[in-house]
């Protein structure tokens, strides 16, 4: 017995990024993949995660773990923003309870001069090879792949504050006091990220994510002077693809007129604004995806429902509008209110 | 030899609330006394943060430091938002490295109802006497004293969580799933801080500030429907005492409307929002309060003074202005760039 699947291109997900309406909205969630699924924490306990993002096999397990588990409309590979830092001559790793660190952060000049722009087929392969691995299942399922790479300023922050920071001080001085210094840096950091984009398309992601996690801590001026240029670098690069990209941003808020403005196809917003808001500050063109607080979904189920509502109250007849959170999945969260939220959302009108 | 002092009523930073124009642009900084003051640092050396608040002549003698030290337009009262929780039973340390920590953390509708709204003149006395300490000197000096305390929503964040936190979601579950009991804390916190503020106008403080610290983790809607009564409840007890109340809350961009319908004189902004976007969406009567990035003042002096270029021209001709910074000074702050600042806002036209 053979079932018939709608082909990816034919996905609700890929058909509402190119404006054809879709009845369902389609629904995909950040960090999708992680630890609130006991999936990943069964792999995740014989592995370090630098491993599970390294090795071919493992990035391609939990990549399809939440699209086995859920009816979800796109799949985004498994991996983190910060290894690509590693071709550069960044030495990373995941410290349990302090997050990652870079051993060796950019604090000089020559710092900056000795940083590489790798070869992503080199540097990146065991990502490229897992996105080769799960295209035949995805296929087989009809749903389209997400590769994605972090944005140049936050990048920045972790090279030079050697890991989390509160203020990110480090970074901000340097991109307030020495141009041609950050200049140097951001541009290495777009190349790199951008490229890495591109071979992720080559080897079949659909759509392009890219992640500025921290740049919701600029104020619009600094974004719009030292850091927007350096986005269009990356997003100039990875366009050559021919592929949709999405820009994310945690407090982007301020900032939607400038991402707007960058030549992506997707904004992604966070629940600090309402959408009703972030789409007429966006024009009507754009597709606006988010926004649900990922509290919320830590919530018991009557409570969650109400801010699913909310959400989709404010997205009401929005075409161009892709659920997601307004950040990614919080490791607490009930395994079912995740499946519980992908239905009822397909289920809404 | 007898100096005549402008009265404090006269003051450039009472004009200005009170909208009489003033040629020059008053003045302050949040945590304008604290650790990048060698004076300060030298105290903290032989105290505690806690008797550092609590001691009445140590309190005054740090509230008077940076007057003393730099051409100031008010002084704001030492303290902390959290030691007006102790009175309510909580138990409060500051942990080096660490923060501030409860030690019984408000987890069940037994610990809400335990709570007690206690008289601040019993439990924040240290204060209060330190109020009526500074008072003749600032007298002499003609210059302002700011009292404050914590919004409910911030003050419930560490209360529930027991410290800092990411994300304070225990304390946004409560706020989205427990109606009831959410109210009840909120009133208690509300009520609590509320009667402080008016406790220290009536020992001599001329305004009053209300830091709202973690508002900006907030979605908007909750905000308006959760949060923002509670600030009124706290404001409506403070305006008894008939002075101007200031409202701040870090990354406040996105909630400016309905902090604006709060009631207050003074909105303070952080950096992440243009003064003339803020200024747009409050309206032209309120003042308006902010906004360099704390960041700033790590720079070398010609990078700062083109980030405070940037402040004023924000605020170029509006006659409801006060300078400040966008949140508190950072320990790293050189001293001589906090005098240069506050020189160069004053010459400014």
């Amino acid at each position: 017995m053979s079932v018939t699947t709608t082909p990816v291109s034919q996905s609700r997900f890929l058909q509402r990024i190119q404006g054809v309406p879709t009845e369902t909205t389609p629904v995909w969630l950040m960090r999708q993949a992680g630890r609130y699924m006991p999936e990943y924490r069964a792999l995740r306990a014989r592995h370090t995660l630098l491993e599970m993002i390294r090795q071919p096999e493992l990035a391609a397990e939990v990549t399809l773990q939440p699209v086995s588990a859920f009816d979800l409309d796109a799949a985004i590979i498994f991996s983190d923003i910060l290894p690509p830092l590693e071709g550069m001559g960044l030495e990373l790793s995941f410290v349990k309870g302090e997050g990652p660190v870079i051993h060796n952060p950019v604090r000089t000049a020559g710092d900056i001069a000795a940083l590489r722009v790798p070869d992503p087929h080199e540097s990146m392969q065991g990502t490229l090879e897992a996105i080769r691995m799960v295209r035949p299942e995805l296929d087989a399922r009809g749903l389209p792949l997400i590769g994605f790479a972090g944005a140049p300023f936050t990048l920045a922050c972790y090279a030079v504050e050697g890991g989390k920071s509160r203020y990110h001080e480090n970074a901000r001085i340097l991109m307030l006091s020495e141009d041609a210094l950050w200049d140097q840096l951001m541009t290495k950091l777009a190349t790199t990220a951008g490229e890495f984009l591109l071979a992720q398309a080559e080897a079949g992601a659909n759509v392009l994510n890219i992640f500025d996690t921290w740049v919701g801590e600029l104020a619009p001026h600094h974004y719009e002077q030292r850091v927007l240029p350096y986005v269009r670098q990356m997003i100039d690069i990875a366009a050559g693809a021919g592929k949709p990209i999405i820009l994310f941003g945690v407090g982007n808020g301020p900032l939607l007129e400038a991402m707007g403005s960058s030549g992506v196809d997707v904004i992604g917003v966070d629940w600090r604004i309402d959408l009703r808001i972030a789409r007429r500050r966006l024009g009507p063109d754009l597709v606006l995806q988010g926004n649900l607080d990922p509290v919320a979904l830590l919530a018991p189920w009557d409570v969650l429902r109400r801010e699913i509502d909310a959400v989709l109250a404010q997205a009401k007849g929005d075409e161009r509008f892709i659920f997601n959170l307004g950040h990614g999945v919080l490791p607490a969260t009930p395994v079912d209110n995740v499946r519980r939220l992908i239905e009822y959302v397909h289920e809404a009108r």
